[in-house]
């Protein structure tokens, strides 16, 4: 039943085994911050708790656990910065409260049920190397009936984006370098530039139209197989006259308690498959936003940039299917397979976020 | 008497074959245009003469070259780049006079001897994946007694510095995280930031004394087997009272003619193998300089951090021995052994450029 563990796998662990990419994380003080208010905000549900911390890293959400209150925080992962979050439990004086393991959640035993399960789970693109099936194993493992998961949803997003200078600054550069035409350049330079998906900040200006929810995720109900293809199709309209470069991405998860159900998102995004408003939030759930409307978070944005641009009118239709699915190659890599049209041209797009 | 042509130089070449790297040097101005400037001030040296470009990328400096009245150009790189500046020779109609050949300086035929050499073959800290090699070949090759090499010579210098920022950065962060004390970290946290060199920007005001030169490379006359080992004693006296961090190494190369020999460089070299005073330039020979000091480059410079800072007094000296060597894991990457005595304790620092 248990997947075995691959050299992929060791790899990606490996990787996490920088401090570098912790400290990155940790100083993004939207998603610390965002963490920290939701487990302070529910402490009431964390305190006197069994909580398991999915891919705990350095082990900071297992303190923020322990300290609203928790009474067992086992804090899991499976690469050896779990040997160090031990020796910063230690030194804190948690090893009560604390109990590290070092290991993949499919691999590791904890002998009770738990009430929490908490996780930052979240990749680039909500999916990409992401840590939901992990999230997934401990639920079914070990979460008690009515056990509480933060975050309790996710959101993937995508719009239409215009960025007239990230593409001059790839492409038109080469009409004249110090004065030389090297146009001849031009359509290895987009091939560079665009092939591959890229993660940047863009800001709310280069978004055209209002996000269109590629996947929502309910963390109690997701399954891995539902990971596998995520398919969604769109249908856009231009809010206004301009070159269209390609579509962003982006994702929000939500902290909510299970008795509030997410209904009201779940109801907007099946107006047309796109959102018409901002989300209300009448649960005022917590929102852990890396929209590029929000200030900016190390996930940034994903864009997939077009090799040419389409000059769109206002009120012009762009329609099409976004499927995501896992590569062949190697399972953390990403597959991302665009088609679309607008103003009678379909046009195709394949991408790999490696 | 070839060098065979093995994987490493391969994924090498490959690497290059991406415009974005292009892009990136191009978009150098302080590099781009120094080169354009010591093509232009010696026009007299390069119309009407045959040239070879030593790794010609989008192949600008051959260009260049042919606007200072080339009667031909060999534009040679192994990298697929070489295609796209073929396509950039004929579009802008200079096919009669500059040829591009794809490959490398020890495979491609050149059927006449040479009148100028010219590269750009530094990498960072100089010598770290540098094309001087391919140059010595070409030289060998190709160049006739009396001939031109630009850049005419190259000097690798090093100081200490100090930079009480960056260390903190790195690791005085987990001191406090959010509240919570991560010192358990620290170690690692030092290892992570601080085992290998770091290509990083720092300012005049981060170096402590006078720089000391490592090496001078003198383009007519420097072989293969010197670039090898690189061995220098130094011995700094600090003019400061700091916490001295560690090394930073950087360089610079000049464009002289031949018949103007860089003595007084040399001699200034040996004052105590330290640079006393800043270094005069009779000849008024161009130089394109990486230097803290000067505006910054692609190549910045090359910090070698220490795990802990030494508290230095004022004219408290530091001294030892750097010693910079390929790697025999992979040619292309670089050994750094550094030893430093400083207040009677006694260092070693190695560290791998890969």
């Amino acid at each position: 039943n248990r997947s075995p563990c691959t050299d992929y796998d060791m790899a990606y662990f490996h990787s996490y085994a920088h401090l570098g990419i912790h400290q990155e994380m940790i100083k993004d003080r939207v998603r610390t911050e965002t963490y920290r208010e939701a487990i302070m905000r529910h402490q009431d549900s964390i305190a006197g708790k069994v909580v398991v911390d999915v891919g705990c890293g350095t082990g900071i959400l297992s303190i923020f656990c322990a300290q609203a209150g928790a009474k067992r925080v086992y804090a899991v992962d499976a690469s050896d910065i779990a040997l160090q979050a031990n020796e910063v439990v230690k030194a804190n004086n948690l090893s009560d409260v604390i109990i590290v393991l070092h290991g993949r959640v499919e691999d590791v035993e904890i002998d009770e049920e738990v009430d929490v399960i908490i996780s930052e789970w979240m990749g680039y693109m909500l999916l990409y190397e992401s840590m939901l099936g992990s999230v997934i194993t401990a639920r079914d493992r070990w979460l008690k009936p009515g056990g509480l998961i933060f975050p309790s949803s996710a959101t993937l997003y995508m719009a239409p984006v215009t960025h007239t200078d990230r593409y001059s600054d790839s492409v038109d550069f080469w009409r004249n370098v110090y004065g030389i035409d090297m146009s001849a350049m031009l359509s290895l330079a987009k091939q560079c530039a665009f092939e591959e998906p890229s993660v940047e900040t863009i800001t709310g200006e280069n978004v055209l139209t209002w996000p269109h929810v590629v996947k929502y995720l309910d963390s109690y109900t997701v399954t891995i197989s539902e990971l596998e293809t995520v398919t969604s199709k769109f249908k856009f309209n231009s809010m206004m006259r301009a070159p269209l470069h390609g579509f962003a991405f982006w994702f929000d998860v939500e902290f909510n308690v299970p008795t509030i159900a997410p209904t009201s998102v779940i109801e907007s995004h099946q107006v047309n498959g796109s959102l018409r408003k901002r989300r209300t939030n009448p649960s005022e759930a917590l929102v852990l936003s890396t929209a590029p409307e929000d200030p900016p978070t190390h996930w940034q944005q994903t864009l997939i940039y077009f090799y040419d641009p389409i000059e769109l009118e206002q009120d012009q239709v762009i329609e099409g299917l976004v499927t995501l699915t896992q590569s062949k190659e190697n399972a953390r890599f990403m597959n991302i397979h665009l088609e679309y049209t607008s103003g009678n041209r379909s046009y195709v797009k394949e991408s790999v976020m490696r």
